[in-house]
């Protein structure tokens, strides 16, 4: 696989010029044209690097790559980062909110699939589903902790049906002060200090899933996708991070 | 005591207009003038207020009042948490940065001085201090866990040793990138999904030891403060939040 | 009616989102949900509140709401205008530019309408009109003043036919640096000290009607749809103002 | 006079890079270098110029020069202005905020001292000011009618004493709000449709005594300085204008 | 022809406000209504000011008109270039951008027009146009040189042949880093300390033909344009520069 | 040599941080600790890079680093240069406006004390100088022409004699607009197409000396500098430029 054909083909899918992110979305450092293998993961840090080097892959596809728009300064730990990246001639390409966000390959529809919600709806980088009645609050969220099984949720329960539910991977709690008043359940990756009493107050059920655990879908998706159109291997790199 | 003059005395003392906060310091919501019960807490929610009137108290002093600069819109749940401060004549009055920053009374200072670093020197709202020799991380680490009592610390271990220790109270997880390379020890009140490999790379020990934990030390030291000077009594409402 | 639908309503038909303004355009205080008697008028102040509390109202209805995106600071003369409101239970509902511009209830095309103006274009927050063939200033001025009775209207005369008219409720009067040179009138609702010499160099006839007079049109219009709409009743409080 | 020795000594007075203004002050449009008349008023308009060319002065000195930050387009009226300057070899010199805040030769301080009032304190582009004891507001009102012969000025009594004044000339309504708590008595130049209330309620006695009228002062100051240092006489065009 | 009838022909032809310009495009100083000749030329100076009035003309049209968005500010050699235009009863009319990137009278598009390219599509303000077939850049650059006699040209080379052309006149050096990496070869009218090394490290080959020379054919087309359509006759004064 | 306790003491020096720059000044990409061998110059480019390996170089020092705030894209034939300098552990410094405005070591300090010229006085980030008296501009023109041997200088001559002259290295043309009216001569590093018929309507002699040769001078003195303290060897590669 050529890695300008597969930047423009996820660029394609993806249609990062629609996002404002905090990142650029595609090549972020160009390696060697040709690749057979990728290594995937949800974030670019040297753990993963180095897992990557041993598993003798020539790209590596992240949703968190580098981020900031910030004056060329390659130093410290970044520097380091780099380095191993450039002496090994990868490439780094990574996508962000629009991977978030996509209705077919993103993390977020993932989850809403899994948990078996329908009427998918965007909402911000997230989505909004909906069950066709009332569901027991525990019902659902053990159909979550098999989803995200090993991960230990956070949970504020303030409604005891789920009907109604967003979903946004990631920091996304903040966005539980925009969800309209018919949402019972939102499921994010962060929590912040005032989010369990705003939870309450407005009886909404909130989980926690963990920032890590509810975006390894979207890079498992495209890397699987890559190598059903071109000729290229992949594997998850799975460097477990509890937040 | 007099609302505006409490307002007077502690901008005197914590000097607001230095800072580039998110929430207007000093009075939020006027209420009666006359001032006998001060209830001081981490954070202006329903639950606070309940437990204020039951307290029979005249003035909410907390660290996070209201945030956020919008055109005025009193609706759903921060509607009743307006509403109940009106309707029972109570004053709110908040300090955010400024008591996070304090020499004196600030939440870091305090952490500071109970681990009996020394040499405090400002660093963003938070300080830095040291100690004038080498202690073993555990011994370290027991220190911080006898502060704060009862709080689940989360802790990355990077360095055996600490000397030179960094303070910053609540969200203070992004500093570790702003960190001089003699830090080697970092205590904050939150944790983001990169910490942890930042924090690795860079061989700093990081302890997560709670956004309300951190930051219940200045809203005391304050309304001590008050009691000694004017007539009115106070007591801290603990509205424990593990985040 | 309940507030949540009658302001679902109003923003259906006003719709506040094409506007860059300078307030929440819908409820800016949320009291119970039920209304039986409206209060209209041009402006939210003591006075108003007061009148509308005597006429038992449940909602106030207002041009001038709370204006300006600032950090939560409730104190002083809004402290006391909000108190009233909140301890009242009362709803505080507010539009502002929308409310100019519409094209069917707004202030500008109620007072294009009462001067038999036609060809209604819109300009700016107002609208453009024109006769069918010139007529006399002081025949034109006399309607005005019929229309505007009991407001002494500001008057700068330039030209002696009237065929083209712009009309910009409020504090419009810089926009007559805007007008195309075949505007031959100018009705607004303010005057600036500039305003005559650019009148009198561009040979345009220009009206102060005063900016409570000019904007007494638009809620008395949305009052009256409510009232047809739902089982409300409503009455316009006259706070008169000869600005 | 030469015209770049009376800006720089202008300039040395009023030091108007310590103003954010809306205009450039000094020279605007530079003529012939040598000045024997200067006309001096308050507003740079067609009368004025006209005017002043019978008069036969070499520089137009005013409060309102040429306003705002644009692309270079000389057309429709502001051409004509400019170009009866040019054409007869004018220089316009206007000097706008600094000449409002001067302590010695500005609007505000002027009119400060003619009412009498003592200890002069900035405040924004205008003076606060203090009498001895309480004066009656009506003695008050009858010195400011004096001091503004033949300007209609309206009155919002409030408070029956006078005893801290604000004055600020011109366009400055909306500092009522900004105005402490001990200040009784507002002078300004304009009036808003919110200021009656908020003065009402705030228990404030407002007096507009007009933007024109309230900024004559200053340029004659201003002229009467220059005649004295250089040899150069001058004379104030009344173009007078009740707003 | 008619000032007014001729700026609104223009803007229907060359619809500037669909560009983010550095100068008012249009009517930048109004003259007598009527025009009987046209001065055309690249840039509005002194010079060129002098040789239209020894034309006769009655209309300055112009590349570089006036810039900058200023305070009204008519000093130095701004002030003697106004006054001989306004003491000439002259119309000063600009168009820039709109001017280069026009598709039928522009300046790039004449360009690639007289270099026998095809295919010209919108490129930033200029045009992209290909040959059928490679050429040898010696061939391209005889072509080049005999369009801009005269002009010394500054070459790059760094690719024996020319098929697709980029061309953007004046200042459009800049514009290097965004040529997608099909283009062999860009024309421009300046040039940077960085281009020399950046054009030989993407292999594509560099010409500056000059800021002046690229811009003398959009002010012919226009004058042409005018007098084909109004009874006015024009010349194009060349007030040559090498840079 | 330490990289970091030579950023440290240039640092020091040039006090990076009192300038708003568009590159960061000080270590731009981090290399192997030690340095034996400085290779320093203008630019940073391929050939800079290729000759300083071949000198066995273990520091680049520059003027013109990397430029730019974006997201990081390392890509094209910035990667290339950057691999160069990662694959080869180089570090990369680069000092840019600190360095043109020292008034030790500055590339216009230099320029100026080689021309004799006295009193200098910071401009922008250039300098003022002047002769004690008028000296024949072809006198003048002749030392400029032996400072920078073998450049060929463009000049505009609008006034015979030379006294007060400004000297701003790189691309400063636009600065001329600034120049008080006492200036005679200004020398700066590049040319606009307005340049010549500003500085012939305000009677300034310009000389355009080079972007790349105005600015060899500082980096020059540093490496001297660094040479003189720290245990290094430095070396000047002088990859010439005309513009």
């Amino acid at each position: 696989m050529n890695i300008f054909e597969c930047e423009k083909f996820l660029n394609s899918i993806l249609e990062p010029w629609n996002f404002n992110d905090f990142c650029h979305n595609g090549i972020q450092i160009e390696g060697k044209e040709e690749v057979k293998k990728i290594a995937c993961g949800v974030s670019f840090n040297e753990d993963f690097i180095d897992k990557a080097i041993d598993y003798n892959a020539d790209m590596l596809l992240v949703h968190h790559g580098i981020f900031g728009k910030n004056f060329f300064n390659l130093s410290g730990f970044m520097k380091k980062r780099v380095e191993k990246v450039i002496k090994n001639d990868l490439t780094l390409i990574g996508y962000h909110l629009p991977l978030d966000a996509h209705s077919g390959y993103g993390n977020n529809i993932s989850i809403l699939n899994s948990l078996k919600l329908k009427n998918a709806k965007r909402f911000e980088v997230g989505f909004l589903g909906e069950y066709d009645s009332k569901m027991d609050f525990e019902e659902f969220l053990n159909k979550v902790e098999i989803l995200f099984e090993g991960q230990k949720l956070l949970v504020y329960k303030n409604n005891p049906h789920v009907k109604n539910v967003a979903i946004v991977s990631g920091e996304g709690s903040d966005f539980l002060n925009k969800l309209d008043d018919d949402i019972d359940t939102f499921i994010t990756g962060d929590v912040k200090e005032y989010t369990r009493n705003i939870a309450k107050e407005r009886c909404i059920n909130f989980i926690n899933a963990g920032h890590y655990a509810t975006e390894t879908f979207g890079v498992k998706n495209l890397s699987k996708l890559l190598s059903d159109k071109f000729d290229v291997e992949f594997k998850f790199l799975d460097i477990y991070n509890e937040i």
